[in-house]
């Protein structure tokens, strides 16, 4: 790092600066037209830049897609390597899952990930980045239920990889749920996603309860 | 019924037959271009039939993805019924989510699932039509949840309203899945949604168990 010249260095963050503009700018007219009749005019126009600017970082609309994706899956890491440290690591999935229904914990492409799905589901491009992309955070959601069957918090006899798989298809729905009815009022809907976790991960006896 | 003309009750099944070969057209067009990128044209040749009689039909794309929701909606009273009947009430759901996943309790649409949700987020009249769907057989599941707490199979204590929403999340990303994943080996999976959806519903306190 300490070789980068701050000529250099400035430039590279103006790159950044211009990259998240054009991803912003695509999110919402992805969001607003989908991926097929959103043009790339269109994000010009909402990114306030010129079609050459714009080219010169992403040469077509499958570049914008897989660097959406790219960017909420480089923010994951982040936001669940806590969860690999976590006392209670019960408590902690069930608050990450709180935080990401509530909207504090939600990538900025969320208000595009019905449209992902759609696209992934159609397009073999896309759907490669989205698995691979879903394979790092299932990846690291076993390891955290692995460490919490290590620390007697979490049923042994659970099958850690289809346990992770099982949340996550709990997490898809409420995604979309959440696309569908930004506005929905989740507040009854918290407590029972928390019974529905917990007394999916106990131990199968719990004496004394 | 004994009123209608042998002629008119022949006429009235040949357009029922019109109407389900379109139908089963548009969802494979949809599902391999899209519903933006999909044209007439192509759900025309795929369906075999000329523009006029398409048109006579379904005068829009639309009213296509009107009618492909409306066709899965009047199948869902007839699936999800026994529910209402069943001695087992948690037994029978699960039964039913099990037979979802391995295809065999699968609506017409589902490969067009991911398509359709990510049309109803940006398009308010898909919307509507999805939201009236839905609430149908969220209205139905939430029976099928106070009779098996009437029977005592089910905790009281649980609110049905936000019980059937969670239960729909998971089906909502069950589906996800299998349309991201329409080959993927589920057989895993089963054991684990049977012990998230028995556990969730189940009384406070399983006395002898």
């Amino acid at each position: 790092m300490s070789l980068a010249s701050p000529v250099s260095e400035t430039r590279s963050r103006r790159a950044d600066d211009q990259r998240r503009r054009i991803l912003d700018a695509a999110v919402a007219c992805f969001a607003r037209s989908g991926f097929h009749a959103a043009s790339m005019q269109q994000i010009c126009a909402e990114a306030g830049m010129s079609p050459g600017a714009l080219y010169r970082y992403f040469p077509s609309k499958d570049s914008l897609i897989e660097a959406i994706v790219e960017r909420d899956r480089a923010d994951v890491p982040e936001l669940l390597a806590p969860l690999l440290e976590a006392e209670d690591v019960v408590g902690a999935l069930v608050e990450a899952g709180v935080r990401f229904m509530s909207g504090a914990l939600q990538p900025d492409g969320m208000p595009i990930y019905a449209e992902l799905c759609a696209e992934a589901v159609r397009n073999p491009h896309i759907h490669a980045i989205n698995q691979r992309c879903e394979r790092e955070i299932h990846d690291l959601l076993t390891r955290v239920v692995r460490r919490g069957q290590a620390l007697g918090q979490i049923d042994p006899a659970l099958d850690p990889v289809e346990a992770v798989r099982l949340l996550s298809a709990l997490a898809d729905g409420l995604a979309t749920r959440l696309a569908l009815e930004p506005d929905a009022d989740l507040s009854g809907l918290t407590p029972v996603f928390e019974r529905a976790v917990r007394r999916f991960l106990a131990a199968q006896t719990e004496p004394g309860q």
